[in-house]
């Protein structure tokens, strides 16, 4: 283990994107901050296989969820950021896919400026663009869809996104992450808009082993999760660009695709 | 140089991202692809220094556009896929940000395939999400942002995009890639909505030397580009997130930040 006192002066929080899952979809700069770093502090979604990259000496904390329980509050993360930079140094906070996005990077970054810690960001490969694209479902797509809108499924008080009402009123091709949970509400919006028929498909353990694609419609694909017994994480892609999967053409009944 | 019979019997196309500029932005499975491909086709928005990465041997192919010029057609694209592949094997088709996002990956994919050539997509990081992310600015916030919406301004017919008056709408981050030169129709867009005080940055050069940033609101910020002289590549991003970056509690006078 290092001393303390050699890094005191070099105090910084690295926020580092892990990407996706598939432990290849990380960023050059992302690997090189967690070789550099003396703590690493690390989420459920960050694939474990990273620390490999870390020095021997470094320390690693999970400070993730397990079956639903947090190992640490965010007033506590915000704690052991505190004290790992003032006695360690660089610490790395990695999480998976971007920092940015639909995390609590903010929240940490704004704590620790707040103690005077610089911070760095490190983005990472968000789920919401590269899970399709590992489908081979483009996003957008001349004459298909103008533009894509990433959303998760119930805002803070638990409620269903009311911005979601005005995205599936768009051409937008709609991202839903962690919106597995809210289906029946999420199919009942769009099929009051007349949309029943839109193309939909639920991407299970995106990028990594085990995943799985089921394609409906919005009239279809809850029975079909239900019978696939599909389970989180799983992210939700709704528009026209879903027909453009290899699956679509077979036959119209539940399909279950095996990456 | 390789002999081209020796790879006739593995031809594939891997369409990889290669990130927002900045050379280390890229996935190690990017890196990995280039190391091993006989045939790069790389774009004007991927990083020329992400080539040293490739086999001496490997060819190198140019095929973006320079002063607005194209060096190739679409379909003259095409056609090098189909002859390299064919020749020489493992052909990588490098381009900026992701693959799938307001490229043409998903035309040259369904080419591909249409021959018969495998194809694999490597997702890069989308200047959408990374850019914001470099400066600091979160899509997302909790009781600010619920959602992130990306677009470009114009539609194929060169038309502002209708998808924007319901992100307008909304809660939405709201991110616009290459929309400089239609600032006067998007931010005449917010100003109908009475949303003239909207927070808004410019992000030129992003994750490049050179970058800079200006922040102001809908009433000002096309003042604000005209005097600084922004010039594309540029992002815009609209929101309340914008008033999260550091320059915003200086004087709201217009604000250039080189990072």
């Amino acid at each position: 283990m290092r001393s303390p006192m050699n890094h005191a002066m070099e105090k910084k929080l690295i926020l580092v994107g892990a990407g996706p899952g598939d432990p290849e979809l990380i960023t050059l700069r992302g690997i090189r901050a967690i070789r550099e770093a003396h703590v690493i502090l690390y989420d459920a979604l960050a694939n474990a296989q990273l620390l490999d990259y870390a020095q021997p000496d470094a320390l690693k904390i999970f400070v993730g969820k397990r079956r639903k329980k947090a190992a640490y509050s965010q007033q506590e993360i915000h704690r052991l950021i505190l004290h790992y930079t003032a006695h360690f140094g660089t610490v790395v906070r990695l999480k998976g896919g971007d920092p940015f996005v639909f995390g609590r990077g903010y929240e940490e970054m704004d704590f620790a400026r707040s103690q005077g810690i610089p911070v760095e960001i490190v983005p990472g490969i968000s789920s919401a663009i590269a899970l399709p694209a590992l489908q081979k479902i483009p996003l957008t797509l001349r004459g298909m869809a103008e533009s894509f809108w990433v959303a998760t499924a119930t805002v803070a008080d638990g409620s269903l996104s009311a911005d979601l009402m005005l995205a599936a009123r768009s051409t937008a091709t709609v991202i839903i992450l962690m919106g597995l949970h809210k289906i029946p509400e999420i199919t009942s919006l769009y099929r009051l808009l007349g949309k029943g028929n839109l193309p939909v498909g639920v991407i299970e353990n995106g990028s990594l082993p085990g995943e799985r694609l089921i394609t409906g419609t919005m009239d279809t694909i809850a029975d079909q999760i239900a019978i696939s017994a599909i389970q989180p994480p799983a992210l939700i892609i709704a528009g026209p660009v879903v027909t453009l999967h290899a699956s679509w053409n077979e036959v119209r009944e539940p399909q279950i695709q095996t990456a």
